[in-house]
């Protein structure tokens, strides 16, 4: 008898088949018990007649409990009703485990409740259909650049040197030495970047930053692309063309989870290119007009990019920050040197940052001034060094935080639903 | 003026088109000047033609020296001699950085030299060619899981318990906690696949092992699929598919580069399914046969692993061995409870173990005991026995390092090769 997932249960109408998952829910009406079963992949109702088992069955059935384990066999039949289409008549079932005291039930439960039994929270459907969308952006964003010849090259987690500040860095004892974690592939990047050409690094990121807000996790997953021979304007059309990609992506292949997440999805697909492009000081001058406090010179705080995403209805590109406030490597706009040329995407709907980038500093002399203008130590960026030494070219890219994409994509108040298994200040279990 | 990847080349044939890249070899032959132009897409031919210059141009054209970063403008015409099939015509160009004192010339290095300077290694073919590689292997791994239908679920870096002993742990102050970097994903996957049926992580993993073999790396990458009711048959299965989708996928897309690697193809191309399934004690014998003084019991060495994998041309699954050499949660064999439902594919040609897996223990009093048994603290593992308390099932999965089969397949003497940035017993540099 072929054994199905409850994805495939259409193509084998008709026909006796097993599935095998856990009882999501279940309510009975005298004669008949209705069993809600998941296997991951799809739920399904499974019906049982009372007329077609033993008495002692038929009452076994009857106090299946939540996430008990549970294989059923029967016919599915079309049921125009049915979510997913289709209904199981059942024949016959085994219990494997009969579940007692499954902590998570249909009400209200805390956070910290919820996120104490986060490997059995992702059950729910809620968490499910988030994830899967995750899958579908992080794929989104692995097709995009292999799609147009990308080179992934996957940056190193150990490092000897601090990319942005050594204040916010996690450190281990790496035998004799001491090593830090990384908190972006960028520097690396820029070396593949001269040997493939255009590359993409995708992976795990740390940051120690002893903050709670919604917009911080420990360990973020960052994807980021760096192009040789690309200028600033080359870098916002890569990053435009991305989001949109990624939203392509969902919209098509994931509505029925942002329907389960009830997203208004109609602004979604309302966001087309071209992004309006604001510079800082446009931007600036934005936020005064708004009520912020902000003067020209200084960074922008989670809150005065929540002014400015919610001006607009699609991300917005903030170009040409001050170098002050800026990370060493930023390449500064030849006509105007005290800004860098770099750019912030902030998501609409009050997301903020998703994305930050730019040009990289290539002259050797200049970036030798500012890791000494930065304090930083020579030694360990001496291969970063070596770039500008041997071919240098102008060079762009761009890190995109994969949880913040998600948390604005699915609506989330906290980026700590947007991965599964989260790591804030206070936790690292489970 | 079209700026175009070499690779794109063959579509502008005819066309003024503006290359940008490195100069990576050069000669001349009195009025021509040849120049091998890369751009980390390919390499291309570009022929300058004293009579098209003035005296002052040609003599700095001359002069380029190895990678330095150049614009070349001209048009492109097909050449059967040349590798990529075109070669360009040099209207114009431009030196961006004359490079001087390149350390990596054409004449032999030695290895801690050019690990020294793996930022710039990484620009030479066989370097080149091997990421590219790597690049198709890991895109293979994708596409083989998502296309079954299996959720991408990121598995956390940062634990707060070990999966497979606490010796070869790397430790970080995690705020007021202590967190240790991930050795496998595998024990958050139990969880994910309960949740999403058929699951997979895919990032980096780390070992603090005080070993210097070419088989060892600090931090590697693994994909780890797992499957909620899935038997030992299907892991192999699973695991099987997985190599031969692989090496479909490199031999297909990535041929080139194995000629650039000059690896015998025809190797290669010999493997098909199924591959031969070898009991333990059926290793141990042919191991015992071949001069080995293994006894029944033991764990293999590496040098065990390669006596039985030169016996072979195509991996090989060895099955079933002894508990007590496995890890604590794997699912003894209900028939003869003194060896686990366990797997090691070792691949041919002497490269040993590259996939490790099997069924887990799925009942709650044999994992508790176990737990005990190995030592372990129960209060970290307390999310994971919940797994068998709440819709217990069987379930198994593997993990596949990815530079043990980059190494295998492209006939690499030591894994350092097989990453870009390679982290070993003394180097976390560049």
């Amino acid at each position: 008898m072929p054994v199905v997932y409850v994805e495939n249960v259409n193509a084998y109408e008709g026909i006796e088949i097993t599935l095998r998952g856990w009882v999501y829910n279940k309510r009975s009406s005298g004669k008949l018990q209705f069993i809600l079963l998941r296997d991951g992949t799809g739920i399904i109702q499974c019906v049982a007649f009372k007329g077609n088992f033993s008495p002692e069955q038929f009452e076994t059935l009857d106090k299946v409990t939540q996430e008990s384990s549970i294989e059923i066999t029967g016919k599915a039949r079309k049921d125009a009703r049915s979510p997913g289409g289709y209904e199981l008549d059942v024949a016959g079932f085994r219990i494997l485990q009969q579940t007692e005291n499954y902590p998570i039930t249909p009400k209200e439960h805390g956070t910290a409740f919820l996120m104490e039994n986060r490997h059995l929270w992702l059950r729910s459907s809620r968490q499910h259909a988030i994830l899967k969308i995750r899958h579908e952006v992080m794929k989104a964003c692995r097709d995009y650049f292999d799609d147009q010849g990308f080179t992934l090259v996957d940056t190193p987690i150990f490092t000897p040197n601090a990319c942005e500040g050594t204040t916010t860095l996690f450190e281990t004892e790496y035998f004799d030495q001491k090593a830090y974690l990384t908190q972006s592939g960028q520097l690396y990047n820029e070396a593949t970047a001269a040997a493939f050409g255009k590359v993409y690094c995708f992976g795990p990121t740390f940051r120690a930053e002893k903050s709670k807000t919604r917009r911080h996790l420990m360990e973020f997953w960052m994807v980021e692309p760096e192009v040789a021979y690309a200028s600033l304007e080359d870098t916002m059309q890569l990053a435009e063309g991305l989001i949109c990609f990624i939203l392509d992506r969902v919209l098509t292949r994931r509505r029925a989870q942002l329907e389960v997440l009830e997203r208004d999805i109609s602004v979604l697909e309302r966001i087309s290119p071209p992004f309006p492009r604001l510079s800082y000081d446009e931007a600036v001058k934005r936020m005064q007009a708004a009520g912020s406090e902000i003067q020209w010179g200084g960074d922008f705080g989670g809150g005065d990019e929540t002014l400015i995403s919610e001006q607009f209805t699609s991300p917005v590109m903030v170009h040409r920050y001050p170098s002050e406030v800026k990370a060493f490597y930023m390449q500064p706009d030849p006509e105007r040197p005290e800004v860098a040329l770099c750019v912030d995407v902030l998501a609409p709907e009050g997301y903020g940052e998703i994305i930050g980038g730019g040009q990289r500093i290539h002259d050797y002399d200049l970036l030798m001034k500012r890791l000494k203008e930065h304090g930083l130590s020579i030694e360990p960026f001496q291969w970063y060094l070596d770039l500008r030494k041997f071919g240098t070219a102008p060079h762009a890219g761009f890190g995109m935080g994969i949880e913040r994409v998600i948390a604005w994509i699915c609506k989330l108040t906290h980026l700590r639903e947007a991965i599964a298994f989260p790591r804030t200040l206070y936790r690292i279990y489970p």
